[in-house]
């Protein structure tokens, strides 16, 4: 019989595939710890309707959808948004502000298999909620910057290009853009990276309804210097907000991260102010993060006015682009301790005992077999350091410690043992 | 608009409840770790077929079963133990035994809602695979103990109930219970605990087509005393090797948290020899975890002969457990640290940056607001410091730092606040 296979687009995590994982998620979570953040999460499934009128029409054709044995509608979660706008608008006034709120959440999207995509993966979420100020705004892509320098990478690795919904939507305006045609603009702008130029000019002139229009639109995201935004409409109240953000991310230390990029407007539905990705220099992949203010969805949702601003970063595109730089970690060690018994399992499982009592993590072989053989297991266990036990050793009341890096051994009487293995894995 | 409620049997998890969740994952992942096992983890869903030939029936009805968009049948995992089997199958021989993994997988059975059951929960797995001696059975029943024992349990709240298959089986045969009848029997077993006294009597019989067999079968179940079963059936393998595994198991020191119960039989269709259960004393909740051998699951599943051995515990009956003992953790602080501001924002968002840097744990007011309202904030922080920043000591080119515990404050020069907190935090 074949092995049965995983699902397409799923992953199985070896131990070698999981460490990289736990590695990306507790730099993850550091990063969210020391900006005072606290972890929370939602169920895996919801109801379908949670996102079949918020999240906006990509994602909902991408949903794994099904029918519960009670026959109600659910659906796997492809983000965390909408759980998150349930759960405060559930607490509303009872949830004291600001929110400050982080989690991990596995995701589910049924997407065209390709780079950097997975149709089930992993994503931080940091998210402030209570906050209209744009020091939220600020503080959120500090903490973006944060994750990835926390994993290693630097300004010239990735950048953060901001823009601004309400920026987009005063400049439409002026230009003339009817009202009714803005959401259909920003989903034809969202995936202009996405197809050929002449493509993307024909989608444009599409959502506007009409040639002329498409072309001043196209002018306006040709102005990649904020400083030219700034003396051409620098009394528009978008403007102004953007340049404040700047300042503020200034005063964090942002800049050498931070780019404007007006054509970033992010395909979800819900977002009302500030939008950012994160992008590698290069831009040979997807974006690695993404978010922005979503100042109306907790109402939306049937909770009171609540300002929010997050962001989402995946660990697919992450993980591509550690591997770029070589900052993966190594394989891991499963146990410190690897203990060789000459003789029966019965002094090796003692041994063990005082060992894992003091937290020492220590294993040993589970069936009798030469010294030569457990030896490789100490090596496939990535033990720095194997006790041997019974023999000639335990007759005299002692025990050898051989160092797997350096290859030196050394022999301590069996009641020093514990301090003897402390001090050799400092 | 009312707010869309999660689905019936999963949980929200704010930020009170995730802080629990989180101390019970550690709890465990240091015990894993120090019994020498390393964490994999498997996708959420898997395909149907997986499930459908080799969990067991009742398993089976409690799947949340759907069709992705290309029409292929897929199923939410309801345990890990088949995704385990289907990865060390598919890596064969090519994977060094013995497999020491764990995981901590969140799990889905659409199960009827009562005390102790979600439909939605988190197990942790611990498995060996490659091993057919004893040691690790015993190894695997001396790591649950000390899941229990770390989590704060002692041997006056819980304890490991343990059988064999095996030694079900040949007692059975001996007492005549025909070979074709063992699967119908286990599952009559299994339900025992869970319907009245006469239930089970008319069950039995059923499932073992006689009464006077059913009668006997009620006999041998009534040998709660391991020593009268050695005295009888001595001779019997599954005997000595039971015997044998509570002789290992004293040499692990668990004696204290070990009881042989025959009665214990496990639902899942794969045990092939020991199985074991752990229970609160008072036997008041569902069982808290559960084990067993499974030699024949790997090659079932197309993979070579392999024997194994592992156990799973949940987190829901083991939260209640804790509550009732009083041992869950308490309110978590969210920041180490909280920066309140007299005047701008500014010299908030530059401490917040030296204290970031440094890792240690902070926030400050988003918004403009009085001192007042700042420390409720940082009250509602959990922070064990506040640090005062603006006002007249920035003038004097200081800073006034509050211990919220004491309710002490001192100052000192802005330029030493950073060794000064690290100081009044250790």
């Amino acid at each position: 019989m074949p092995v049965i296979a995983p699902p397409k687009g799923t992953r199985d995590f070896y131990p070698e595939e999981m460490a990289i994982r736990e590695h990306i998620f507790a730099s993850w979570e550091k990063t969210c710890r020391r900006y005072g953040f606290e972890k929370f999460d939602a169920p895996a499934f919801e109801q379908l309707e949670l996102y079949t009128q918020k999240s906006g029409e990509e994602i909902e054709k991408q949903l794994y959808s099904f029918a519960d044995k009670g026959g109600r509608m659910m659906a796997l979660r492809p983000e965390l948004t909408p759980s998150l706008a349930r759960m405060v608008a559930t607490r509303g006034n009872s949830l004291k502000k600001p929110v400050r709120w982080f989690s991990i959440p596995r995701l589910f999207r049924y997407e065209r298999m390709q780079r950097g995509r997975q149709r089930e993966f992993f994503q931080l979420n940091m998210d402030i909620l209570g906050i209209a100020e744009s020091v939220a705004d600020a503080e959120l892509v500090a903490a973006v910057v944060a994750t990835m320098t926390d994993l290693g990478f630097d300004a010239s690795d990735f950048s953060v290009r901001i823009s601004s919904r309400n920026l987009l939507e005063q400049l439409f305006l002026r230009a003339g853009v009817p009202q009714d045609r803005l959401a259909a603009l920003y989903g034809a702008l969202d995936k202009r990276h996405k197809m050929p130029a002449e493509a993307f000019m024909q989608t444009l002139a599409n959502a506007l309804g009409e040639q002329k229009l498409a072309d001043s639109v196209l002018g306006l995201l040709e102005m990649q210097d904020f400083s030219d935004i700034m003396r051409t409409y620098g009394d528009l109240s978008a403007v102004r907000a953007l340049d404040e953000l700047f300042e503020l991310l200034d005063l964090y230390g942002m800049t050498p991260f931070i780019e404007f990029d007006i054509s970033i407007v992010r395909g979800l539905a819900y977002y009302t102010g500030t939008v950012f990705e994160v992008f590698d220099r290069k831009r040979s992949l997807r974006a690695i993060a993404g978010g922005g203010r979503y100042d109306r969805l907790v109402s939306l949702y049937g909770g009171p006015d609540t300002p929010a601003v997050g962001f989402a970063a995946g660990d697919v595109v992450l993980g591509e682009l550690m591997k770029e730089k070589g900052i993966l970690p190594g394989p891991q060690s499963r146990s410190a301790v690897f203990i060789v018994s000459i003789g029966s399992v019965k002094t090796a499982i003692e041994t063990a005992r005082i060992l894992r009592d003091a937290g020492i993590g220590c294993e040993f072989s589970l069936k009798s077999t030469g010294v030569g053989k457990q030896l490789k297991q100490a090596d496939a266990a990535g033990s720095r350091l194997v006790v041997f036990v019974g023999g000639e050793e335990e007759q005299r009341g002692e025990v050898k410690l051989k160092d797997m890096g350096t290859g030196n051994e050394s022999t301590v009487a069996s009641a020093e043992l514990l301090e003897a293995v402390r001090s050799r894995l400092q």
